[in-house]
């Protein structure tokens, strides 16, 4: 049950506060991994991670603020867009880092408890797309770069394009249930080039 | 709360236990609707549909008994593929079938309880699987259609385009939580097109 967190290494160490938030989101991400956000409870977080209940609350509010918290540190992680040259490798580069966070034994199930809190809690909704408009705006930067390249046509929409790479594969382990695997990322990747050099996601008046 | 059921009037006439299953499978849906697949209780069920508690318990055993009932009935219902005669019109049509259900009052919040409880429970998971296995399969039927009519290339594996088609769809509600209307539809079709004629929907050894 107490397995080594990958939220503990990763806040900054700054003294008593940051590592108060620290166990609280590791506690938070353990408890949404097992209980999934119904089975989400200040106390047991609050016990989980050995603070007193009356921070816990005080600082965060609900489980809706606990997953806003979380979510928002989460979307600052493994975050860098790749940087390949071509605009193959750095959709692919995008494309399989989400095949490995949605396989994730941590993140996977995080995401997914998010993505099912979202269908009925606005703010877990909410949370959920902050999370994704933060990594779309920064592997959104590998379509800029291909535009310059000559790859890509003028005014091709990034952020759409990378929505494009994403869907099949949310929509694969999600909707339809089926394991994402790496020929799922190339597929994607292949598939929404064709139609980008097609001009399909040129948007009227951007890119100018 | 007695709204109408769209269940209703659906299931054909035969009966005592035909009419039984339409009412507990409409006050499956409304409980689904109202409280998601964790606030669903037999108990409930049989009061909302005025059937006895015995007889759903007998029948259905479990709450993931009555959504994997549920979903074997949507799976019927609306189910046709448009021929428009080009492959366009008859993907839009199903695209735009699916805009509608994800934003209709009744059947959009059955199919999001459906997938937050699918990520969960494994008999949700299956219920909600051959719902789109089913839809799935029935839309295909364009894409066999246009590889006749020589508009795509041979081989063209269509449950995969029909997937393609679908997933910005899904995504763009279920993930990312906007809303999908009829230009996300049209858009999802034009890019997934393009990519087909370009060849990357073609499965070696098929369509031959």
């Amino acid at each position: 049950m107490e397995q080594p967190s990958r939220l503990a290494g990763s806040v900054r160490p700054g003294g008593r506060t940051a590592r108060v938030r620290a166990a609280v989101l590791a506690a938070t991400q353990d408890e949404l991994v097992e209980r999934g956000f119904h089975g989400l409870a200040m106390d047991q977080v609050a016990t989980r991670a050995g603070v007193g209940k009356t921070t816990v609350y005080r600082r965060w509010g609900s489980p809706a603020g606990l997953v806003v918290d979380l979510m928002k540190e989460l979307a600052e992680q493994f975050l860098a867009h790749a940087d390949t040259g071509a605009v193959e490798g750095d959709l692919l580069a995008s494309a399989l880092s989400m095949v490995e966070a949605l396989g994730d034994k941590r993140l996977g199930p995080t995401l997914e408890a998010m993505i099912a809190a979202a269908t009925c809690d606005d703010q877990a909704a909410l949370a959920l797309r902050a999370f994704y408009a933060r990594r779309i705006e920064v592997w959104a930067k590998a379509v800029g770069l291909a535009v310059e390249r000559g790859e890509l046509p003028m005014g091709t929409d990034g952020p759409e394009v990378v929505r494009a790479v994403s869907a099949p594969l949310y929509y694969r382990q999600v909707v339809i249930r089926e394991p994402v695997t790496r020929e799922d990322a190339e597929r994607s990747v292949a598939r929404t080039l064709a139609a980008a050099r097609a001009g399909e996601f040129v948007v009227a008046g951007a890119g100018v």
